[in-house]
């Protein structure tokens, strides 16, 4: 360790050590090289790596503070705030559950797609056959970004049957909602920048914000009405956020969905803080009845919000074809995606656009939703059945996820590990935070054709979670 | 104007008016605090700003010193070293000139992509459409990173015939060789952190730095023998480089190849600085002549190397299929993947191991070749029929690239506009560097069937060069 380094851990744990409470003013430069003994630039480094880490903040004119790390914003409206940084393990974790969902053998209960065979992949490949036969017409060139027009068409005539007016010039077409994601979180941020994401959120947008060397403050996210206004209010008049990330509709992990008058509220808070909305709506066609939700880019007056989506959930993930409506950003999206990806795989785009264009994609998604809907009563009962009595489940209104909280200090990590090795994959909470406070509850994927193997699964899983409620 | 903001713009009035030059060590911050009457706080900032824009470095236990910025380095070995920053404007152009490319009317003289009928696209398609055919068979998650077990080992076998040892899981598919070579340079930087590329270099190169906001230091390179390697020893003795960004074969946009005597000293150099070497090649399959070059990465003894490809120079440049090597950092490519595009496309993935396990590819690329180098010969040709005497023009043993240099202050950015007007399109040599020292060159494609449209575009185009001397 360099000396600067050696300071810095003395004053982390300080800091740890409560000696120093968040909001405290740290001893100022000069007093810390009087008392050190060390270089002012020695001093200033120090400094320097606890800001990049995230314990303090400097304040111009004034000096270093120690920063809102993991404490409460907000507490009673039910906010939460953090700082993120360092979950390299966490992203290794991540990846260790997103392996063990490749292994056939493993009950895929953790994994974040779809059931296969609930996709329409057959007619899809008829349609890539189709397209593959015709190919060598196709120009390359023609198809870089925003990508193919006639899909940017077919994906603006969707909007405009939901009564959103998005122009196919101000959709991006990408490789899948991920790189939408990411790219509209970079169109609009700097290293350094502060955003709000929910907590807990979809593990995409902490590992983007982790490499994208972003600030974020996580704020708490209800399994009926999405993330909490009056937080999200009371931080954007202190925070200079630049993006807000979050998911309106049957929210990865929790299956929550914002009501309407929720939405407008949203969208007055971010544009009075010229805040850009990244709306992740990757579920949005998964609604259970008869009316789809409306996303709130639909109230997007001054075109500063990003809607990001694809028909991974729906009709082919391998295809890695999504897209953003990007609004005033779309050209900046194009800039980003040439130095990412160039543009999306031509043939999957030009297949997708040929199966829009033959009709029947409703068609599927109406039975697509009806049995996702049967699929979540039957692992209801399951859980029900088998899941201690002390667990909490919602009952989202789309998507495919069941959120199950147990009472703390469940370790749901545990369990993961221990159905693991029983052949039985899920997703611990701890994946959807940075924070530990999920740790006691876990995601299972509702999606699959209900079979003995999977009733004797949850039979598992629950004496599993009795055994470990025991044990403790 | 903040008073941090007032003090940075005055220390760098007085660097540019070479007050402090290149080298010399600024007032410390007590000097300046008692000299500005302004706070420490205020004066550490400022001097941070200079840091992030690359006016000022700071080292350890000493103090701020005035940064290379662009000035020359090791000049007399030809080595240039400078700091990229704020280079959105060449951006913005470098996407003006793409876009133009995708304009069928254009004569893509300024195209990056080879001559599409060149390519193996109709057997190609195919296997695609074979592939189809099975495809609800395939389950997407099987396919996720590293990717396509076949096609890794396809490409194993690649190498292998190459004499190159690389163990399929050190293979990683990617969405095209720019997603393998922006994975690679994240998993081996943080922000802030030093590499080398090449002056000039490809352009994604250039942009990548700047999004991942990263300090470069360009040097020189031959269109012989490829970068500077005096320099780079110098550079790597006085920088703590993380990584080499450089091309060892038919450099983008010189033509130039390294002798196996330089990739040789190449390596000794980066692996006793213990700098990563990013080995771009993905023109190292369009050689002329009978012997393929064989790339540094075969030398690398420690696993520390990218080799980074793809097929879109020579199958299918819409499919968005590459791949990275990448030694022991192939697990840390695959977490870095999952952040930005998830995986390739399946499909497309599918259809290229198809094509590869038919047999016929290398008959193909024999042939590729050989046209290839019968059209350069007509476009260095049409070179020396039409354009000024004065112009320099170098003939690469390999790639569909030809890069001319006229006698500065030749303005190639204005025969780009020019040339465009008249519906051809270039590549001005402004697009490779962040410096103006190319402005008066341009790279042109050689790959497209010569006809009597290419023909009497380069006349015009050299007439454009005889008026623009003669006006200058």
């Amino acid at each position: 360790m360099t000396r600067y380094e050696q300071l810095a851990a003395q004053i982390r744990q300080q800091i740890e050590d409560n000696i120093w409470q968040v909001g405290d003013r740290l001893p100022s430069l000069r007093e810390s090289v009087k008392q050190s003994g060390l270089s002012l630039m020695t001093v200033v480094q120090a400094y320097q790596l606890l800001e990049s880490q995230g314990w303090v903040a400097a304040r111009p004119q004034s000096g270093y503070y120690v920063a809102n790390r993991n404490n409460t914003f907000a507490a009673a409206k039910g906010g939460k705030g953090l700082h993120l940084n360092e979950n390299v393990e966490i992203n290794a974790s991540i990846f260790g559950v997103l392996q063990a969902c490749k292994d056939p053998d493993i009950i895929p209960f953790g994994s974040a797609f779809p059931d296969p065979a609930l996709l329409d992949e057959p007619k899809l490949a008829k349609s890539l056959a189709s397209v593959a036969r015709r190919l060598s017409k196709f120009n390359t060139t023609a198809n870089l970004p925003p990508g193919n027009e006639q899909l940017r068409r077919n994906i603006a005539q969707r909007y405009a049957t939901q009564g959103i007016h998005v122009a196919p010039d101000e959709i991006v077409i990408t490789a899948g909602a991920m790189e939408s994601l990411v790219l509209s979180l970079q169109a609009v941020t700097q290293p350094g920048d502060w955003v709000v994401i929910e907590s807990p959120a979809f593990y995409g947008s902490l590992q983007a914000i982790e490499r994208l060397k972003l600030k974020a403050i996580a704020i708490k996210t209800d399994p009926l009405f999405g993330i909490d206004l009056d937080a999200l209010e009371d931080i954007a008049d202190k925070y200079p956020i630049k993006a807000c990330w979050l998911m309106t509709h049957y929210q990865n992990p929790l299956g929550g969905t914002m009501p309407q008058a929720n939405k407008k509220r949203l969208v007055e808070i971010l544009n009075k803080h010229r805040i850009s909305l990244i709306e992740d709506d990757v579920y949005g066609e998964l609604y259970f009845g008869n009316k789809q939700p409306i996303p709130a880019k639909s109230l997007d007056t001054q075109g500063n919000f990003f809607h990001c989506s694809s028909f991974s959930k729906c009709l082919a993930p391998g295809y890695r074809v999504g897209w953003v409506a990007a609004g005033h950003h779309a050209s900046k999206i194009q800039h980003l995606q040439m130095m990412s990806t160039v543009s999306a795989s031509v043939p999957t785009q030009l297949a997708i656009a040929e199966y829009l264009s033959q009709g029947g994609y409703d068609t599927h998604l109406r039975k697509l939703r009806q049995t996702m809907e049967q699929r979540q009563h039957l692992m209801l009962n399951a859980i029900a059945k088998y899941l201690p009595s002390s667990v909490k489940v919602n009952t989202p209104k789309g998507g495919y996820f069941l959120w199950l909280e147990l009472e703390p200090p469940f370790n749901a990590i545990r369990l993961y590990q221990l159905a693991l090795k029983k052949g039985i994959g899920i997703a611990p909470g701890s994946m959807f935070s940075t924070s530990d406070q999920f740790n006691h509850a876990f995601r299972l994927n509702a999606s699959f054709a209900w079979n003995d193997r999977l009733e004797q699964s949850m039979k598992v899983l629950g004496d599993l979670c009795h055994t470990l409620i025991e044990d403790k």
